[in-house]
């Protein structure tokens, strides 16, 4: 292979396999944690990665808050599903990947040049401003983890939780919506499930 | 800091800094290439890689259709915005990410203990395939711009295209939707615009 493929031809590159590792093909999901703090400086530092990432029109409206202390982790058990409270519980930091409907209101910072007329496009149109936000947040959800684990954290992503109930509990009054949550810290070695399959290339790709 | 924090501390661990900056920091939207090819090795290399990333209930609903022979190229010109059609044409490979509304059909194969009961609620609820279906195909396409750029390919993602269009065009007769695009290649140096703002943390998170 020429240089100009580097994964394959391994060199000149600054990304490693070992790397790929960490952020793919050797990460996993965790359920089980150990009792070890992630700080608020390290919390900063995975929004401070992922923010770089790209969305359309640079419009960036996924909103993470962090479950942290005592006092906010007991508002959001109730809300979560059976099987996803004990893990959260002991999780040493819990986001919640939210999207602001109303990311209109950021434009004049983040798209100038466009601010104007798609701000004007939103306000008639609730259901653009919705699609926008949920893909774009998608996106950034991806960054999101991939950041985590890239900075040395272990992610349990979730989708088992009460999301009107989060949206009331923590994002009343407001444009915010909760998508998924993310528990975030140090998985206690050999927890793990078996890894699940994934498509082959084949079944899940065509090159026209 | 403590070794609990290796990006502080800088020690022990597999992402190097070089890293990240080819994944997040110093990683651009290009919009113009360079003409040099990217090898059906190098695409299926980027699924590989992405396809590990987790998704709910493993149901990894993300497709890709990889626009590369000038016929196929032809086929796409006419679907996108204006402003958009010189850099695709351009690009050695454009990325068509769609979404399957019917990944029940692959729940065997991936989530097999969930499979059953899933499929029936499903079919009950497409309202609930297309949310589920939309939101892992989001944090899909994240892995899938972080998988490319950290196999030194340059990204080039899109909103601004007939979606209805390239789903008649692309995916007639079958349960597969558009969700963006993006073009993969090698950028020429110097071409992108001005680095855009993001919100700070304090805009976009809180620590609660």
């Amino acid at each position: 292979m020429s240089s100009a493929e580097p994964y394959l031809a391994q060199d000149d590159h600054a990304v490693s396999d070992a790397a790929l590792d960490t952020i793919f093909r050797g990460a996993r999901t965790l359920r089980q944690w150990q009792d070890k703090p992630v700080s608020s400086a390290l919390l900063m530092a995975i929004y401070d990665l992922m923010r770089w990432g790209p969305t359309e029109t640079n419009i960036t409206p996924a909103r993470f808050h962090f479950v942290v202390s005592q006092e906010a982790k007991a508002r959001l058990e109730p809300l979560l599903d059976e099987d996803n409270r004990k893990q959260t519980m002991s999780a040493p930091a819990t986001a919640i990947v939210a999207y602001d409907l109303n990311f209109a209101h950021t434009l004049t910072k983040l798209a100038p040049r466009s601010a104007e007329r798609l701000s004007a496009r939103l306000a008639k149109d609730p259901e653009k401003a919705r699609f926008m936000a949920t893909r774009s947040a998608g996106l950034q959800g991806g960054y999101f983890i991939v950041a985590a684990r890239a900075l040395g954290l272990d992610c349990g992503p979730m989708s088992g939780f009460d999301r009107e109930g989060v949206d009331r509990e923590f994002f009343a009054g407001t444009p915010i919506k909760s998508y998924f949550l993310c528990n975030l810290g140090y998985g206690v070695e050999g927890s793990v499930r078996p890894r699940a399959a994934r498509l082959g290339f084949d079944e899940a790709c065509k090159i026209l």
